[in-house]
């Protein structure tokens, strides 16, 4: 086969599978991980059943593969913020501010809780190597750690006031020595 | 029916629940949840399999029940250290070592995401209730969220020491003034 055809076949797959998991996204928004069904995802993507099938096995394929997007998406968006800004403190922040708008409960599976394991491995491995001026009692993997948990908690925080109030109260955990 | 009668069958059934559960478990441990089955759960509990479908509808509702009741116990062992030494630093050092040695690797399911929301949510708000010499500038409810996430980075450091460490930052969050 021809490079440019290749080429052409990959982007149009390509293309197909973005259509798939837009769908996908926008009837989980509307009806919760539950009520989705291949019927559903394939109508709304403007593709047929079979093509469909091909792509994905299940509704639960489809969720996981959206989730990994958005995943990734959410760790590039952590990148950037450290390209701008290179304060770790950005980062973090915006990591609180993902978790707050995006609690993770859009869709259980065990396929999710991987990427959330692995995405936060990634993440605690990018702040351990960026964080600068931090306590020097804890090694900075677990300092790391030790944030990346602590500000999960924004998921369940009630306002964006509440979301700045963990990022301080996280980074003086990072900065002082303990009190002892 | 005589009270009697009644009382005897409740502790019965009670008994062949744990023994299901406590099966389980053991399956569990020497094999991962995926390598288990009804029929080898009803033959280590020593019981039919008949009667096992009484108890529950499929592994799944086994290991849930597993789960559920392991949950409980790790939050009745924090409620008894705080009335022994109605220390909260105690109670956050003893939830930390508990995630450190149950990693929630176990029994992946919906079911275990929904158990571990609500035992979080209930462990804040029993921690947030026995905040005593905390910073002032963050509601309470808000450490509290943030201390029991904090501590479940226990789950994959290194040691016991690294566990120890963890509780020492997550308690200087909880105590300091921001530094700026």
């Amino acid at each position: 086969m021809p490079k440019l055809w290749e080429h052409t076949i990959a982007s149009h797959r390509s293309a197909v599978q973005e259509a798939i998991l837009d769908a996908a996204a926008v009837l989980v928004a509307e009806r919760g991980p539950a009520g989705v069904s291949m019927a559903e995802i394939a109508q709304r993507a403007g593709v047929g059943r079979a093509t469909l099938y091909k792509y994905f096995g299940d509704v639960d394929a489809v969720l996981s593969g959206w989730h990994q997007r958005q995943v990734t998406a959410h760790l590039r968006q952590l990148e950037d913020v450290w390209e701008r800004t290179k304060r770790i403190d950005d980062v973090l922040e915006a990591y609180a501010f993902i978790c707050h708008e995006h609690p993770p409960t859009a869709a259980p599976s065990l396929h999710r809780e991987q990427h959330v394991d692995h995405a936060r491995s990634h993440l605690i491995g990018f702040v351990a190597e960026r964080l600068g001026d931090v306590r020097t009692d804890v090694p900075k993997k677990e300092l790391a750690a030790y944030a990346v948990h602590a500000l999960g908690a924004a998921d369940a925080v009630p306002s964006k006031a509440a979301v700045r109030r963990l990022v301080a109260v996280t980074l003086s955990g990072l900065r002082d020595e303990p009190p002892r």
